[in-house]
Parts: C-alpha cells; sequence; structure tokens
C-alpha cells in the first residue's frame, strides 16, 4: 500500500423526494446562481423540485452549460455571477454542468480570466457549491475534479477545485434519460473504476474488492436497465456505482492510470464524441498495448468480474480484454474509430499533441505520444 | 435502497511516518491535551514520534484512558481540560482512547457531569479532536460514535459526537500488538460489518459487494497475520478494513442490525470480556435465531463469502453459521459463554435488563429481553 491522503467533505444526499431537502441545506442569507444545461430538467420535473424547495431563497438562474463545458460559455456565468454578487453556486445537471460550476466557483474569486485556472490546473480559492444530479457518470458530484474545454482550440483539460458541499442524488430523474446517455455513463463508470485498478497487483485487497464489487455491479445490472430503466433500486444501484466510482472511496493507497482518459478527451475535442463512448473505444487499446505491465492486474479482473480461471496467461487475457469490449456493446456502444469515421489523421494529431506537450500518462509514465498511436492503431 | 444522508469528514492520513504530518495538521495556536491509554505507546516508539512532531505546539498529556474506557475516568480530564484551557484534543490510542476522547470533547463544553450527556445519547457542540491509531478494531478513528461505560453500576452505552477532524493511521503501530488484542480487532472488524450487511436482501448491490471484499478480505488475511504480523502490506490491509468497516463507507442505504453488539456490550460490562470477543460468541447465536428472517442474506454470505453453494437453504445456513464460529476460533477465540465461565446467571440478568429497559434492538426491532436470552442459551 502506498502512503495516502484521504479526504471527501461531500455530504451525500440520496433518495426520492430529496431535492426538497435543498430548502434546509442552503443558508437562507446566500444569493445562489443556479446553473443549468440545455433543459431536460424543464421536462423531467426536476425545475420544479428545485424551484419549489428553494421558493424562499434569493436565487438566479444560467441556463446552458453546454455537454463538454466550454470556456467561452463560462465566462459568461462568470461575468453575470460577478455582477449580481452572487456567494453560492448550485448546479442542477449531469458532469457537465457540475464541472462547469467547478470552474466558475473558482473565477467568481478570480480577476483574470478563468482560462488561467484551467492552465494552472487548480485553484482551492472558491465560493461554496452543491449540486443536484440528473445524469450518473462522471463523479464530479463528489469529488473536486471538472474538465474543461475550449472549443476555438479544440482542445479539453482536467481541472481540480472544491468538493460540493453536498450533493442530492433521487434515482427517480434517470428514469427519463436517452439510453445512449446512460450506456455512456456505464462506461465512463467501467472505465473510472478501471483507471484506479487495472494497474499494479497487491497493493491493496480492500481496495481491489471495492473496485471489483462496482464492476460486478455494472456487469449485473447493465442489461437490466436495458430492459426496464424505470426499477427503482436498479437504477438506485446505477447511481450510487457512479458516485462511488470516482469519489476516491477506491483510490487508496493504490497507482492510478488514467491514460486512457487523457487519449479519450482527444476524442472528444476533435470530434464531439461522448466521453464515456470515447473511454469504451479506446480502453481495449490501452488493455492490448500495456498487457505485459498490466499483466497480474489483467488477470485478476477476469477472474473475478468476468469468472475466467482456465487457460495460459495469455489466453486469459485475450479474454478478458474481449469480455471487456463485448461488454461495451452489449450497452449499445460502438468500440472502434472506424465505425465513427475517426481514421490515422485524428492518430496522428493525438500524437503530435502528446509529443508537442511532453506528457507520459499511466500508472509508469509509459503512455507518451508513440504509445498513445499505438493504443489508437489497435481500437482502429 | 432506503433513503440516507450520508456525510464523513475525516482526514484519513495513513502510511508509515505519517505521524510527522501531525506538525502541519494542528494550528499552532491550539492548547492541546494529548490523551493516551496504559502506556504501550511508550515503548513502541509511538509516544516519541508525537512529541516529536508536536515539539513546537502547546501541549499537555493524560494519561489512563482504560479499555472500555469509563465516566469515572473521563470526568477527571475533562477537569483538567477545563482547568488549562484546552481547545484541541490529540487522541493517541485503540478504540477506547478514542472514544473516550470523544466524550471529553463535548464535556469540555458542558457545565454539567458529563454522564448526562452519554445518558442523552449524543452531543454535537464539542472541541476538535483528531487521532493516531494504534490498534485496528473499533473504526472509532473515521466516525462520529463512542462507547463509554460507568464502572460503578456496571453499565456501557453508545454516544455520538463529532468525527475526528483526522485520524493519523501508521501500520508499523500494529507490529507490537499482543496477538489477542489483534484477534479480537479482527473479530470486531467482521461483526461490524455484518451488523451491517446481514439483515434484508436486496436492498444495494454496491454496499453489499463492499460488505462482502471485507469479509473476504479478513477471511484472507486472517491466518496470514497470525504467521507475520510485521508484514507491512498485510498490517494496512487489516487496518484499512477495520477503518472501512465502520466509518459509514458500507452502510449508505441499508438496514442495519446492532443487536450482537447491544448483547456484547452487557458481556463486557458485567463480565469485562473485550469487546470483540464478545461478539465472536454472541453472533452465532444471532444468526441461529434469526436465521429465518435474515435467510437470503446469510445464504448470500454463505456463497459469496465461504463459497458455500450446495444443499439445501437450511444445511447451507447451518454451514455458514458453523464456518462463522470456525473462523472466530482460528483467530484462537472462544466462542462460547461456558468457555469463559460464564452462565444462566449472566443471561437472566441481560435478560432482566433489556426488559426493564424496554428496548428492542435489530433491524425489525425483534431483539427485546426474551430474543437476547435465547441467542445467549444458543451460544452457552
Amino acid at each position: 500500500m502506498n502512503n495516502f491522503i484521504f479526504h471527501n467533505p461531500t455530504k451525500l444526499i440520496m433518495g426520492h423526494g430529496m431535492i426538497a431537502k435543498l430548502s434546509t441545506e442552503i443558508p437562507v442569507d446566500k444569493k445562489i446562481m443556479i446553473t443549468f444545461g440545455g433543459g431536460s430538467v424543464k421536462k423531467n420535473g426536476v425545475y420544479d423540485q428545485v424551484k419549489e424547495a428553494l421558493k424562499a431563497h434569493n436565487t438566479i438562474e444560467f441556463w446552458g452549460i453546454e455537454p463538454n463545458p466550454s470556456i467561452e460559455t463560462l465566462r459568461k456565468a462568470i461575468a453575470l455571477g460577478k455582477e449580481e454578487k452572487v456567494d453560492f453556486l448550485l448546479a442542477v445537471g449531469g458532469g457537465s454542468v457540475i464541472d462547469g460550476t467547478k470552474l466558475i466557483s473558482a473565477g467568481l474569486l478570480y480577476e483574470g480570466d478563468a482560462w488561467d485556472l484551467v492552465l494552472k490546473g487548480n485553484e482551492t480559492h472558491t465560493i461554496p457549491l452543491a449540486t443536484v444530479l440528473t445524469l450518473p457518470a462522471t463523479g464530479s458530484e463528489m469529488n473536486s475534479g471538472a474538465v474543461i474545454s475550449r472549443h476555438e482550440a479544440k482542445e479539453k483539460y482536467p481541472f481540480y477545485s472544491n468538493f460540493p458541499v453536498f450533493s442530492i442524488l433521487d434515482p427517480e430523474v434517470t428514469f427519463s434519460l436517452p439510453p445512449h446517455q446512460i450506456a455512456c455513463g456505464i462506461a465512463d463508470t467501467f472505465v473510472h473504476v478501471l483507471e484506479q485498478y487495472l494497474t499494479k497487483a497487491n497493493e491493496s485487497r480492500v481496495m481491489d474488492r471495492w473496485a471489483e464489487g462496482l464492476l460486478q455491479t455494472l456487469v449485473e445490472i447493465a442489461p437490466k436497465i436495458r430492459e426496464n430503466q424505470h426499477d427503482y433500486n436498479l437504477m438506485a444501484d446505477f447511481m450510487m456505482t457512479a458516485t462511488m466510482a470516482l469519489n476516491g472511496f477506491i483510490a487508496m493507497g493504490v497507482s492510478q492510470d488514467w491514460a486512457t482518459h487523457m487519449i479519450g478527451h482527444e476524442l472528444t475535442a476533435l470530434h464531439g464524441l461522448t466521453h464515456g463512448h470515447t473511454l469504451a473505444i479506446v480502453l481495449q487499446g490501452t488493455m492490448s498495448v500495456l498487457r505485459k505491465e498490466k499483466e497480474a492486474k489483467i488477470l485478476q479482473m477476469g477472474e473475478r468480474v468476468f469468472g475466467i480461471t482456465s487457460g495460459t496467461n495469455n489466453k486469459r487475457i485475450d479474454e478478458t480484454i474481449r469480455k471487456t469490449e463485448e461488454f461495451f456493446r452489449s450497452l449499445g456502444l460502438t468500440t472502434r474509430l472506424s465505425e465513427e469515421g475517426i481514421g490515422m489523421e485524428t492518430i496522428d494529431e493525438i500524437e503530435r499533441r502528446f509529443n508537442e506537450r511532453g506528457v507520459h500518462f499511466g500508472e509508469d509514465g509509459l503512455v507518451d505520444g508513440k504509445v498513445a498511436k499505438e493504443i489508437l492503431l489497435q481500437v482502429l
């Protein structure tokens, strides 16, 4: 086990009807800016529940934080928040709305252009934010991370600021989600777990078991969700899994990878592909190219998650990679770049970008431009 | 899944050499009272590490918080803390020292006798406390609970106050623990998990998997620890398991039992038996008497923790109970009251106490005096 410091102060408020708790969780003397995405919350009843709960509070609204939230949009929100002297933020939406609101939270106390903060990578001087989650996927509701895009340059970078003070999760809000978004959320969650698990063996038995528990849960619930996404307990399990996959609970004392994510971010930046979907494509490439380095952990995953126990190590690794791809395809996602019309030009561009930035991703820092290209060639 | 609110603000600082972090984690303007147990920390080097880290701080010491911390001792600590105008507490010890310090933390701000607070059951008006854990077992280092005894009346009650601001866990401090204490710590941890798991089925797949992951870890590491308790990664796994077993991480949205604990507390109050040891005795009784109510969960535990998959349900339940008892005996613990010289007189007294208090413990409130007696008769 590696030394670690864990601290997650977010209060999780989960269950049917819990959006009403907003009325008491936010002090009434706060000037709140509520941030939203495109408007689905007006159709599924979430907007009405939020407004009802906050009817005694002083609120303004900011609409239009898009998928892969852009600095261009967030600058407008920051300008409005400064003008209105906002001192509390409530993000109502999925990971993009929450991520964007994290940058707003830091931007409101920063005098320069908020893109400076993204390039710096982190900022802890922030105003408090809370969330009402509408799409389980990114885990942003219970961590301090965000990913911010700059559309004009097709760039997308991670940014770290504050944990939400509280997050409200009502599984019923997922009943009306488009199936493709659910599929991408499941894929995103699955790969979040693997970024913290598919690294070095024998670092922590507890973390291994907990990561495998989340993977086993996803494998078990995914087909059931495709049959019936109105089953409360099922969607509660999905929501729990997504939050627990990236709140630090399975990261204590173990190595982390994140190369698949960094490559996936480029595919989103360059082609607009949904984040979870990019991971479903890239992951098999990472597993194949780094099969030697990750051998012990891939074997353990194969055995404990997919029940693969016979054959040579090489065969078991092949079978585990195959089962992983099969899982993503069972969600209705494509798993090859060519299926999305992405070819060598993009692969070369990603190699060029990684080389230009001099990055070395992965638990051993092995994934540079050249290795990223090998990974992408595997999933062409 | 049941609705729930989860909030655990404790910062966990874990690993070799981490006690040195005390120097920066506690503000230098604080007047700190460091609380200790009997003195083992002077032999294993923990005391020297703590004093070295806090050499620039203003500290006083309170020694002698005993196993099953008593109000009689804690009153003295509270008096000293008030006199010295202490505004930060650092508990250095196992669960008893930490539990006792939680009551001190509330007692320092209370004008009456601190036993009032225990009888009330909770108090959130407290001064900050932090911990350096020396014995993995109770989980007190990352929760808000405590158990306080009144020796003169042989009483022992739960009390809830504040989460530690931070807790430092260095697995090396466990290398010198007496094997019986480790055995009791493992038993305590095992039963903590079961109090949150062996209840109703199908409430949360994630919580089930995580609870099972902790049980699987304990079953795997217990014999290895008996072979070599100086293996860092092994003891780190034990320490992690104990903390994760009772910090709320496996309790989200699921029913809880705690009847075994409440009966065990009486055995400690009346006979001084170590807490974890009482649980190793009582648990089989609870499983046997409530085998119908807990059937689905006992079967699931049998299958996923002990690999019991064949035979009728009744046979599988019998086998799971037998395996559980075998596990405790493999730790070197006795599992029957008579082995500890405890007989009918104690059973009758516990029945009388439960009846007098009118309690109904367990996830369905079924465990009153009569059922407690049935449970204890099973393990006579």
